[in-house]
């Protein structure tokens, strides 16, 4: 049940991020986005494919990533089209505006929708309704982003403070977006969750690419610079040479840092409501409450937790609660829930013994 | 440094057990006493073998064991002569006075003791020293066991209570047996090793083989007459079939209730003081502290234990204090330290599954 109005939407996808947290599940060589974490027989970005090739044709549909993962991307994703191939990473700003400014140069006043690789969304009707009002909102001009209903407080995610009710035909529930906020301490969380104003930013943007690129022209000059002559060359033969001498120059940073944050200030940014389950599967404990199952042949004894055996072995807990194991055929990782976050300490030992087959 | 009375004294090593509570290293086919536990590159029975070499020649040394580790005790102990091969495990006594009745039969009136193969013993002197007096004591016709000096009040053993001084030469410190004890509550423990009459029971029986023959004759004649057949055919060819035909049919028996508690309690039993540190590994927890050592690769992050990895691969372990962590290449193992003793537990899950591979 795609909306109406979706007919000049495009979706990009930025598929990036070795997810260290995840380790030893994920690895430089085989990130998050490429693994089927919640057993559902997808990987996240197949799942991320699913949800937008519901709503738009593939044709309109982008991945932005680096050299490294381009093959295995289009492995997954056999009816890919478009994809950018980024020479070193920038961060998500240079992702999104190059396609941004491509898209624009073919489809002038197109409106793209940013959605990263791995996460994970339950409920494909109330995305596809915020999706629906997003645009409605972008179309008048508007950065809109699409707020996660909280389902708690957590101190995992940023915020999205919304202020003010907007009228736009199509996009009953849009607001303007006050401000941006970084991830809260608990009790901060629990008072923004309380106020029914703040939602969570799972890093979703709407916009016409004309807007955007407006934006950037004012706020990061010399990105859209960049962006532009890459663009301009995009379909001649000298595509590759502009991109590999212009893209290191490029500013590294954020789009919410380069637009998101700013342009709300200004009254630019809007926000429509994800109703959806939605997680950006950040660590093992997020990865236990969007539903991935241990193995079945796991044995408990006076223990509880998740269990993971990639290399089909029996493993065995005794004694201890809520304790994530996940091993893998070249490595083990024991970890209590409430340390998940820590596992990127392992990653960063790991590096530092220059164990790089372990990375 | 051999005390000077062992020319008549032989050693018994029964080998058997699998040690369910150190899976999934110890397993069915790959026994405890077959495994070199601590790190110190010879198995537990070698390390017993080595303990006996020093004071007796290889010809005085037998083992008794089942079909199924003949073929790999050979190979562990390429100088061992003497092997007893159990048709079935009928237990200790059998074992035991399978042996005695053969080496009473060759050589009557010697004296022999019963060394378990899958025990830790460290200080070599002092046991050298308990033998000695020990072997004073049976000489002397009384059964004989080496009480060792606790190291605390452990739950995990049984105990020896002590009476009387005995007056035997050679053995300044022998004192007659009041009674053996199982294992105790914490309290009782504590109360025991306060008396300073108490030490633990590690199995180990020193008596003239006529001697335990003749409490077996009077105690278990059932047992005795079928051990007596079996030792009467030992130097001919009926040896197996004899064997073969009486085997099953023995008492299945500990020596410890067969003999050790109501010879105790007719004042037949005698102890001298082992001093040296000893542990029979029962579980995880003990074989950390016999110092086994944690792979070199482990990572901890804000967290410590002991962990195994048997097949060479990178274990990390994260927020858990206590943990114990084995993994081998077919199985792992996670176990909160203080639940050590229930890793039979999972043995006892596998076995119900039917994965007979991995018990």
């Amino acid at each position: 049940m795609p909306p109406e109005n979706l007919d000049s939407f495009h979706a990009v996808i930025p598929a990036g991020g070795a997810g260290t947290r995840l380790w030893p599940l994920s690895r430089a060589a085989r990130p998050k986005f490429l693994l089927d974490l919640d057993g559902s027989g997808r990987s996240l970005l197949q799942q991320t494919w699913d949800r937008l090739n519901d709503l738009i044709p593939a044709e309109r549909i982008h991945v932005v990533t680096g050299t490294a993962h381009a093959a295995a991307i289009r492995e997954q994703l056999p009816e890919l089209t478009s994809v950018f191939v980024e020479p070193s990473p920038r961060d998500s700003m240079p992702a999104i505006g190059l396609a941004a400014a491509v898209i624009e140069a073919a489809h002038p006043g197109a409106i793209i929708g940013s959605f990263a690789a791995d996460h994970v969304i339950d409920d494909q009707v109330s995305f596809a309704e915020a999706i629906g009002q997003a645009v409605a909102v972008a179309r008048s001009g508007l950065v809109t982003t699409i707020g996660i209903t909280p389902a708690g407080p957590s101190t995992a995610f940023g915020y999205i403070q919304s202020g003010d009710q907007l009228t736009i035909d199509g996009a009953d529930s849009a607001r303007a977006v006050t401000s941006f906020v970084e991830k809260p301490d608990a009790a901060t969380a629990a008072a923004y969750v309380a106020s029914g104003s703040y939602s969570w930013n799972g890093g979703m943007f709407v916009t016409r690419t004309d807007a955007i690129l407006g934006h950037l022209a004012r706020l990061q000059p010399g990105l859209h610079e960049g962006l532009t002559r890459i663009a301009a060359a995009w379909t001649t033969a000298d595509r590759q040479d502009v991109l590999d001498a212009t893209w290191p120059g490029l500013t590294k940073i954020a789009i919410d840092h380069a637009i998101a944050e700013p342009v709300a200030l200004e009254g630019g940014m809007a926000v429509v409501p994800g109703e959806f389950t939605w997680d950006d599967v950040g660590d093992f404990a997020a990865l236990q409450d969007v539903g991935a199952a241990s193995s079945p042949e796991t044995i408990w004894v006076d223990a509880s937790g998740l269990a993971i055996s990639e290399d089909g072995t029996t493993i065995a807990v005794v004694g201890l609660e809520n304790v994530i194991v996940v091993r893998t055929d070249d490595a083990l990782l024991v970890v209590a829930r409430d340390h998940a976050q820590q596992v990127k300490d392992v990653v960063a030992e790991i590096k530092r013994r220059q164990r790089d087959d372990l990375v």
